[in-house]
């Protein structure tokens, strides 16, 4: 590992460019299009290519994303000029949302682009919105903003608690959002993490990442945020993108992030996803990555040193083993001899364990637990 | 419709019952079993059955609940001797997490259930989490006391924003929510909304549930709940038990609660299970059923009310179609002629329209097409 390549690429994380900026380059693909046209060249844009066969693990940084192979659209293409077209309209959107201040949903610009462009054209331009998500991926990529950038909302899913103040400007409004104030719930990470949103207080000493609101839930009810003075998020489930830049962001201001996961096929894959980004999402780089991140638990391991969970371990389904192959022969996992032993005694003893089995015994041992791992070390990466 | 009805049942909620009442019933229901084997008698108790056949609809009171037929658990009986003994095994952990002031989910319960039960006695008493499920409800019905109240957590899944204090007694401390202080996000809504979190001050005009959070979202940017003085709240699809508790109580403070869903399968049946409950919930009652809600739409007449929505209609599935059929046959549904007709329109043009179409034109219209719905008094019974 080369700490000091993450440092460079820190400097470069393409979120939150800003109103300015995104409508700068927005309006240069624009001119540089409008300029082809009256050279009487043909209008075309390049960008990196998103295929498996461009996905590549960055074994100096940790974590995947794409290489240098890169792709052209053209417009005078058959196969190409309706998806070229659909590009620059969906650009053409993007410009709108962000001159006007407002913010819609990837549904919310498929309509959009239904109705206006409907008035201009006969022939229709886009028939699914399947079309248009792929073409919004493109020019994320081609001009390297994320769509976040573009004033486009997507879908919420995780939930925040614990010493963190956060000043949300928003809609013309000003407003402190305090993780300590949130009594029996927490606040919703937002769709957009980065415009107009900034840390203000973080005297979290780490952040702990729970695969399960129920167990989310449970650490809130007994203040472990409080005690142990640190940020509890849950992602309930696979992350969304707000729940992987939050995570990005605090981890970018020094803090340890640690996971929290049942010890099966779901919940490495939760892990695995936040940690080195998703193959479907390389694209977006270490801006949704963290590679710091270390994993507490559930482990295998566990079962031998935790006598009562013996007997609450779950048969593993198909699904498990085979996760539990395709991973020992990922190289950014098969890196770590814990990891190996680990899968290898899933494969072996096809048994799983649940996060939730840890309260068996009392319900407050999944706090325990948790401060004991962090206190001896003892942690997977 | 019997007005007096719905208000004599109003006093007689089941939710919320305290800490103290909770452990009255638990305990009654422990005594009366003891005594039944001190006297040499069978141990044994009724419930409410909750099957199909026992499900009605209150024509008075407008929502789905159980009628009068009884089932018994008897312990002397082979096939319900394991169940018996499982029933008490979960009576006595919720006694045990009232007493120790501690939550869990079903999820927890159950590891519970297999860990101190296993010391006791040989055999397994649960193999499967699903056993516990439906015995949890039967002690619901059979105590008249909701999972909430034996200190079990729900999944929770809905955001609320808007004029609303909160007072919540939580884990031994006292924090105020405000609904104006959300900023981008929202304050995730709580399992239980009963224990220990009050109002203190609802200032809101009228209370709009918003089938998808995107639709929130949009709505949260444009201030509608500060600019029309009105709680949003959406339950991201289908509502969880503490979203639904939490607009039953806001109803119930004499604030008008509008749905606004999608025009298609899964919207209605979200506004119908929030209005008058659902088959499965039925045994919840009046608890779970907010009769007064009226809905705002997305309607298949506003496709010839706003021109711009006859190109962004969708073809309906063959599950939206059967769906309507279906609604149409259920007498609370077809006994509004409003409903008659809409239903009949989607079953001859085969249509169907999402509540994002609205944006087509501009994004702020959704704000505008809600604010006139109301205005003009254009609802849905």
């Amino acid at each position: 590992m080369n700490p000091k390549k993450i440092e460079d690429q820190e400097q470069k994380t393409l979120f939150g460019l800003g109103e300015k900026e995104t409508l700068f380059r927005l309006e240069g693909f624009g001119k540089k299009l409008i300029e082809e046209v009256q050279k009487g060249e043909e209008p075309k844009f390049q960008m990196p290519l998103r295929s498996r066969s461009n996905i590549l693990y960055d074994e100096g940084m940790k974590f995947l994303r794409i290489g240098n192979k890169k792709e052209e659209r053209r417009f005078v293409s058959v196969g190409q000029a309706k998806k070229f077209m659909q590009t620059i309209a969906i650009a053409n959107k993007a410009k709108k949302f962000i001159s006007e201040d407002l913010h819609t949903s990837i549904r919310g610009l498929y309509y959009q682009l239904k109705v206006t462009l409907g008035e201009d054209i006969d022939e229709e331009l886009f028939s699914e919105q399947s079309e248009s998500n792929e073409l919004i991926e493109d020019l994320e990529v081609a001009l390297s903003v994320k769509r976040e950038d573009f004033n486009l909302t997507t879908d919420r899913k995780g939930v925040v608690a614990g010493p963190l103040k956060i000043m949300d400007t928003f809609a013309g409004e000003e407003t402190i959002i305090d993780g300590t104030k949130m009594g029996r719930s927490g606040w919703m990470i937002p769709s957009d993490v980065d415009n107009g949103m900034e840390f203000i207080d973080v005297t979290a000493k780490y952040v702990l990442v729970i695969e399960k609101d129920a167990i989310w839930q449970r650490l809130n009810e007994d203040k472990f945020w409080k005690k142990e003075n640190c940020i509890i998020i849950t992602p309930k489930g696979q992350a969304s993108r707000g729940t992987r830049r939050l995570i990005r962001k605090l981890a970018d201001k020094g803090l340890p992030i640690y996971a929290f996961t049942d010890c099966d096929a779901w919940g490495w894959y939760i892990y695995w996803t936040i940690k080195t980004g998703s193959m479907n999402l390389a694209y977006l780089g270490r801006d949704f990555a963290v590679p710091e991140m270390k994993f507490i638990g559930v482990t295998m391991k566990d079962i031998n040193n935790y006598g009562f969970l013996q007997k609450l371990t779950i048969n593993a389904k198909e699904v498990d083993l085979k996760r539990a192959e395709e991973m020992l022969s990922y190289p950014w996992i098969n890196a770590h001899k814990q990891w190996i032993e680990e899968l290898k005694m899933v494969l072996k003893t096809k048994k799983k364990l649940e996060q939730d089995a840890l309260q068996g015994q009392k319900l407050t041992f999944v706090g325990e637990y948790i401060k004991k791992k962090i206190e001896i070390n003892d942690l997977m990466p």
